[in-house]
This record gives structure tokens, C-alpha cells and sequence, in this order.
């Protein structure tokens, strides 16, 4: 295992240090365990709590800050956060208006969070939460049932958080969560694995010439193993089964080609590039699209591609002021 | 070799025009090979243009737009761009204010924008350069005389660029942009190398245990070889470097630590935690941090650490609004 790294059982610890110290403008750090809040906790809006396993950088702690999170929870990598710390956290950002969980769906991150919303409603805290559930690949997997929790997530945060930050109330805030769940689809593909630095070792093997269509963002099994084929063959792949779960002809949509870790932005690019001309022929318009590193599997070669049905009001939530580490809009116009 | 392309001859067209696609609230590509500008001209201001062998993604396309570059040359991967690309590149974008090159120092860069530049300046165009060189690493290099111009670039390019969205006159800008060069040091290391489409192989090898130390973004050769430590140690190493070539103490500066390409923002984030330590011990302020890939070499395993030492000037113009594709400011107000 080739890493930059010091100790595998300081990886998450030193990592959100370094995160919280690169972005004191937007971060802090709870002592109670690896939770990442804003400098600033903003009063009178709905909260916005989001988390999971870490190794997925930046999510989600790089998208704590004005318009999107208002916490994130960190679990060691791959596994979830604990109770307790989703506890503290919600406690931290708790305001009167309320607090919204967004947890991918994972059963040790669902069941945690529930813990966690619990623990906290005993307290008198309103708290409730939305499970996203966007990625096609599977129905029942290896940690979930029902479909994975995937990239699609972060439009949760991008939408919800803006809705929050413009201080409509929880029931308007999930609402709006939930009509992001309702209308995002992701699949991803991989050719090479990542290492949990815990683990030391690659968590699957692929031969040469083969790549896991359907990937899960823990390098879960996908569809199938497949021959490796071009950039456009294997977005077309992924792109067929999102298409065939949601009828996207004549809508607006975003579009997310999401790199896992350790695939260029070169690559990124080429495939984009293939996928706006199948959308462009299909007549499925592009409002928004994002190509970069979202949802990261550590240093696993992949991507996924996400694409959001959009109405008027998903259109000027996205568009609308962001500043957090990971996730910035300038706000304020509308461009293009 | 393993990678979501189409064809190795194609790499560069499709990667540029999949960036082009993406963005086209920023961005448009002009006809005449890989040349990207601003999907709106905005005349009166002085036109920044940069570039250099694709693979470094997302320099320098993604740096186009709003309080940045007005133009991006790309040559083939690790290849300078043509004279002819430059000078179409200028002719484009020039305005009656002038034109400022910004050129990362390799041999073949600086030629061939020399050739542009005095192309342009055939048809009347007011156009100068600056050459960047903010790698420490090596003094002359495989293809360099004198240092190399790297991450530290970027900073050039936010800071000349926000002078010059503001209406300062050439000669202003490319103080500022010489200002920059003088106060900006950059090394790297690399533990896996990259593989250059077209060749196939990957540029250099490293056993199990080896890391380059000073490596170039072409995967040049840097100080030495040696063996792979931990992360704290990594960066200390480059660190040490850096700050025997300027002295920080008591100076406020901006960080950047660079990935290349295939290490993921984890190890990112945990080599930041000790740099920020370090820089805090030695009585160095931090202004801004920057952490993720700003100028990368395609999938290579490795990452730079850059300083730049600030002046009031320079602050004001780092925080100044932006709005490209890579690199977003809101602007407006000084965070922290």
C-alpha cells in the first residue's frame, strides 16, 4: 500500500484536521469525534446534518457552509458514523426551526442516523430526515436494501441547503429534499480498486482487461464485470440504465460526471463529452453541469454519471449562492 | 494501460471539447485547434492568456472566465502548444489594453509563445509575458533552463487575472503577475507515475518502497530518489526546501497543496494537517489554504506544496470575485 500517510488509525483524525485547519473561514471541529460544523452556527434556519464513512471526500464535510450543510459527520472509512456522534452534531447545529438529516442509504448509516434523530428528539430537538437513494446499479446490495446512496446525494445538499439558508421551514426544506431523491439517478463504473488504509489491501481485484460496471462507492459489486471498453461505450452502459428509470426526454436536467479518486480530469472530460451528445440526441436539455471529484471511493478509478430532473424551482436552488470548501456559486444571476 | 478513453489520437480534442460542453456559460472553443476563451468577450481590460501541454487538468482551460485568464492554449499532452494556436489565441481575445502571456518556464513553452507573442505584435497587438518558475526542486532541468513553472502558476493566474477584471492597465498587471513569480515556491513528490496516452507506458517507474523527490509535472526527475516515509516526513521534506529559498518568517502567506491527479484529497488533507503545524511553528501566518487538484499530471500518484508570501495587495486580489469552471471566489468581503 502506497499512501501519503502517517498511521492507518490516524487517517480520519489527522485528514479532518487538516480539512478543518485549510478552512477555518468555513470549519470547525467538535471535540466529541470527527464532526465538522460551521465556523459560524447561523440561527433561525432549518439545520442541515449530512455524513456517513469517510473516504469519500469532500463529502461531506467540504460542503459544510453558507447554502449547503450546516454539519457533517464522520465515520471511520467505509463504515458509519456512530449514534453518539450524530447526536452531537445535531445537538451543535440544532436551531428552532428545526434539523434535517440527509443519509445515504447504507443500513449501518440509516440505522445510526435514526439512532442519532432519536437520541436527539428525546430531547426535545425537532429532527427529520430523507434517505437518498440514487444509485440504478442495484436493488439489494452487499450494505443496503433498496438502492445505494450515491453522488446524487450532494444535489441534496446543494438544494435543500439553499432552501434552508433562504429560511423556508422543514416541512418545505424535506419536501424539497425529497423531490431531489425522487428525480436523481446515478450509476457508476470502475477499472481499478481503492485500499481502506485499515485494510492494506485493494478491496477487489480486476484483470487487465476488465472493469465492475455498476460500482457501488465502496467498491461493492455492480451489474456485471465486463471487458473493458471505450470511454463512450461505458458511459453509454450507465447512461442506458439511468434512462430506463426515468423518462428524461423533453426535461431539463444536471448532469454530474463524478470522478472516484484517482481518475483524471482528462478522463472526466472525454467522457462528458460523449455524454452531452447522447443527451443533446435524445432531447433531454442540459441546465447545469458539474465534472469533478463529488463522492470519491479514496483513490478507486471510476466515475459515475448523476442526472437531476430539474423544475423551476430545483433550477434557481441550484443556481443560488454557495460557499463551502467544495461546492461554490457565485449566486445572484443567473448565467448562461 | 487502463483509462476511459476513445482513441489516443483523439485524447486531447475530446477532452477539451467535453470541458467546453460542460461549461459553456464560461466557456467556448475556437475553431482553429485547442484554443478555449471566454464565451463572452469583455473588452477594455487587459486579455490574460496561459497554456501549455494538456494533462495538467484543470490548468489551464479551467481557469477561464470571470476575474482569471480570457484564454487557454493547449498543446498536445506534455507538449507546448503551437505558435499558431498562441497567436490565434491572442488575436481573439486582445483588446486595445494589451495582452499579458502568463508561460510556465519550459523550453519549449517559452519558445513558442515568444513566436505568438511576436506574431501578434506583427499585426499591431500590444503584447508582453511573464514566465513562471516557482519550483525549487531543480535549477535546470531535462526541459528547462532555470526552474520549472508549476502549481504556483495558478496563483498567478487568480491574481494578475482579478488586477486585470478590475481595469488596471498592462503594465500594473504584469507587476502584479511579476510580484507573484518573485514570492511563490512550489516542490513535489510523486510515489506512481502517469501514463501519457499516446505513449502507452508510464513516463518513469518507482519500486514499492521509492518515492521521487522534486519531481516535475511531466514526471521529470527531481533531488533524489528515496524511500517512501510518511506523510509528515514527505512533507517536511519539501518544506525544508521551500522555506530555505525565501524567508517566510512572520510573513503572511497563502498555501496550496496540490494533488496530482490520482492521490486522493484524503491524503491531501492529511499531509495540510502537519503543513499547517509546521508553518505555525515557524512563526509563519496562513492566510488561505488551498487544497485539491489545481495542477495536476494526469494520474500520477504524487502532490506539491506551494507558498506564497503576501502583501495587502495580494490578498486583496486572491480573495476578489472569480467565476471559472475550477476556481470560484464569491468576492465582495474578506471571510476569516
Amino acid at each position: 500500500m502506497k499512501k501519503f500517510i502517517n498511521d492507518v488509525d490516524l487517517v480520519e483524525e489527522q485528514m479532518i484536521q487538516g480539512m478543518v485547519k485549510a478552512y477555518p473561514q468555513y470549519l470547525k471541529k467538535l471535540d466529541c469525534g470527527n464532526v465538522v460544523v460551521r465556523a459560524a452556527k447561523k440561527e433561525g434556519k432549518v439545520a442541515l446534518v449530512s455524513g456517513g464513512g469517510s473516504g469519500h471526500e469532500p463529502a461531506h464535510g467540504g460542503y459544510v457552509g453558507e447554502g449547503m450543510l450546516d454539519a457533517a459527520v464522520a465515520g471511520t472509512v467505509f463504515t458509519s458514523p456512530t449514534p453518539d456522534q450524530i447526536y452531537e452534531a445535531i445537538k451543535e447545529v440544532a436551531t428552532e426551526a428545526g434539523v434535517l438529516l440527509i443519509v445515504k442509504n447504507y443500513t449501518g448509516d440509516v440505522m445510526n442516523f435514526e439512532m442519532g434523530e432519536e437520541m436527539a428528539q428525546m430531547e426535545g430537538i425537532q429532527v427529520e430526515h430523507v434517505i437518498t437513494n440514487d444509485d440504478v446499479a442495484v436493488k439489494d446490495s452487499l450494505y443496503t436494501v433498496g438502492r445505494r446512496g450515491v453522488a446524487g446525494t450532494v444535489f441534496v445538499h446543494k438544494i435543500a441547503g439553499a432552501l434552508a439558508e433562504q429560511g423556508a421551514a422543514l416541512p418545505e426544506v424535506k419536501a424539497a429534499a425529497l423531490k431531489v431523491i425522487d428525480n436523481v439517478r446515478t450509476m457508476g463504473a470502475a477499472i481499478a480498486p481503492c485500499t481502506v488504509p485499515a485494510a492494506g489491501n485493494p478491496g477487489f481485484t480486476l484483470s487487465e482487461n476488465e472493469m465492475e460496471v455498476g460500482i457501488g462507492i465502496h467498491g461493492e459489486p455492480g451489474t456485471h464485470r465486463d471487458e473493458i471498453r471505450t470511454a463512450d461505450d461505458t458511459a453509454d452502459l450507465l447512461l442506458d440504465q439511468i434512462l430506463a428509470d426515468i423518462d428524461y426526454t423533453g426535461s431539463e436536467v444536471a448532469v454530474m460526471i463524478n470522478g472516484a479518486g484517482a481518475t483524471p480530469l482528462m478522463e472526466l472530460y472525454i467522457i462528458h463529452n460523449h455524454v452531452a451528445d447522447v443527451l443533446k440526441d435524445k432531447g433531454i436539455r442540459v441546465y447545469r453541469t458539474y465534472v469533478g471529484e463529488y463522492m470519491t471511493s479514496i483513490e478507486m478509478q471510476g466515475f459515475s454519471i448523476s442526472l437531476l430532473k430539474l423544475d423551476d424551482q430545483l433550477k434557481e436552488l441550484l443556481d443560488s449562492k454557495a460557499d463551502t470548501p467544495a461546492w461554490k456559486e457565485i449566486g445572484g444571476k443567473i448565467h448562461g
